[in-house]
């Protein structure tokens, strides 16, 4: 049986509440470019950012985290360590995101997002370049943008669910699939590409919300319609990229339940293999 | 004979004007997630900041600066050179701030924070959890957040007057001491812990108040006054965490000397043993 | 044959239409404090940011890159060699743009600044100080705080034209030169001087200009207007320096080429040897 749209914008509704009450802990190693945006996304949405991110701390702090997320945005030396070590403790206990930004063909962090996607993240999200090339195929975008569109990136996310849980192509329309279903999520705005972290803090959004209980695929799918409905709401108010962003902080603190349930635009697929 | 808390407003307006005119030269060693924030912080203020953090740079540099902050929040291995070197030079000549960020139970940056601890800082701050641990009590909190209340953490504080000429405790209510006396200032919003970097741009605002003269313990209420007064006008002009930050900086550049002393709450007490 | 201001008004006008069509890809290797507000001024102004900046992957990546920026904010020593990389990948097939940020007394970054300057680049770009100490002479500013004044670095400027084809010197008008002209900009606002990167994140913007064509002189006046002109209309509309960094991404984003053309200040001067 799958489920319906409705099952999913009212757990998502349930799963905001949830996450604000619990306030859990997520911690990031993630890119220099994005770290500050980042922690400030989380706060916006009621979560504890921590970015425990150096070698020796990283893997002992994972162990009371409640969710984590790797970002391979700039991976120098010792957040590589960090990265391998925060995973291999978070194995089997500690919900995780991997963000494979970027790779393809840059060779040092191509086969390190690889050595990680086979540690087994609990989500692996990315455009559909990336998603095509953690899987194997293709060669990847052009720096952190995809040369490809979500749909062709459909059978590489689907292989992918061997080595994660849950898969998430970004695109115009967001794509979220386990084994079983495939849920699409049409909201959001193109203004979100066009401020740096736009795509990374919703890695960090979806280890908050993988936290909250064992339904990956739906709070995935949370994680992604809370984020893309409050960027809806805040390009509504903006007048520039710029604004944007500070009305997307604002927008993601006040979003409420009605709003949610009256704006997401989801629909449920089963997988086709 | 203690101060009054009018005293301690008159010095601040006084502090403030004297910041503006001589544009200290603060150099900070901090983390990643908040750098960009804290020299914005500094640049509203009307100081000049300069992020020297690298091993052999940092040491030399410190010579020149006028104020210094050290802040732990994450602590790679260049940054940690960095830190003893400037600490180093820091020692009898530059006053010096301390944030020991997370410590606790993380195994790199606590030990470390007590190096620098016994290097003799001007002024340790933290929120109740991390003083408590850097005096050697209770274990920490949950990553920045604190687990412990300001009050129960003073004795720690005290201990710590043995280390650093002032000790400050963030909190709702913040508390300044150094061996004599205790300030409490009871300005500022929620919305400084909904903003990342909150705290930590309050240490490099210490650091440039403490370039002013040898009053340390009025130089950080100063700096906490201004600092708190300034997030208290932001919070009545801004929609949420993301229009906070920017109207907080906007707030910095333009406080005047009377809505400070409007707008001041501060309490003076003995320090009983 | 000197050019006219209007040629240089028009030429800019045409590069930046070209320039958001082409939307080209520029690396960075930049400061941990202005890497985020430089990736977001690239957004902005519809450029497409890459901060790839470890070794073993700048170097590869400068080879599909349209342009680089190497900025010496916070050079560690991964950054350094990133740095090496990418410059010696771009020798004679990428432009790129060098900003020796606070050189003169330190002693990493300044010899370092001089072994980028002898490995050609295309433009270089600094304040009155840093010019200076890059042709040998002064002893550099005060952190990232000029020292001296625009004019009399155009002798270290000129001797600089040795090394790359254009200099650039940032001042309250700015100068612009190669061997044979020197153009000035009287544009801008000291806002862009409160607001940390500032001036960092015009190396960017210079980057993605010199991507478009031989000519490099008219590239970098064109990114110096484009900049400064949108700061000026940012200007106008913020309350302080908080609201000016977010109206001068909305800014940079909205301009065109009728604003540009009635408050480009440009100034066209020979050479004087």
């Amino acid at each position: 049986m799958t489920r319906t749209p409705e099952d999913l914008i009212s757990f998502t509704q349930q799963a905001l509440r949830e996450l604000r009450s619990r306030t859990p802990l997520v911690q990031c190693i993630t890119n220099s470019v994005v770290v500050n945006f980042t922690a400030n996304v989380l706060l916006a949405l009621g979560a504890a950012p921590a970015m425990v991110d150096i070698p020796g701390e990283a893997g002992p702090f994972t162990q009371i985290t409640s969710g984590l997320l790797i970002n391979l945005g700039t991976p120098n030396s010792e957040h590589r360590q960090a990265m391998l070590e925060a995973a291999t403790a978070a194995s089997g206990t500690t919900p995780w995101v991997l963000d494979p930004v970027a790779i393809g063909s840059l060779p040092i962090r191509t086969p390190l997002a690889k050595k990680l996607r086979d540690l087994g993240p609990t989500i692996i999200r990315g455009n559909a370049s990336e998603i095509m090339a953690l899987s194997g195929e293709g060669s990847g975008g052009r720096g952190v943008d995809s040369a490809d569109q979500v749909d062709s990136a459909l059978p590489a996310a689907l292989s992918l669910t061997a080595n994660a849980q849950v898969v998430a192509i970004s695109g115009a329309v967001d794509v979220v699939m386990d084994r079983h279903e495939q849920v699409r999520i049409a909201n959001g705005t193109v203004l979100l590409t066009q401020v740096t972290g736009g795509g990374c803090a919703l890695g960090a959004v979806m280890a908050a919300f993988a936290s909250l209980g064992a339904d990956q695929l739906a709070n995935t799918v949370a994680a992604v319609t809370v984020y893309t409905v409050a960027a809806e709401l805040a390009a509504e108010r903006s007048a520039g990229p710029g604004s944007f962003a500070v009305a997307f902080l604002d927008a993601l603190h006040h979003l409420d339940a009605e709003t949610l349930g009256s704006r997401a635009h989801i629909c449920v697929e089963q997988v086709s293999r």
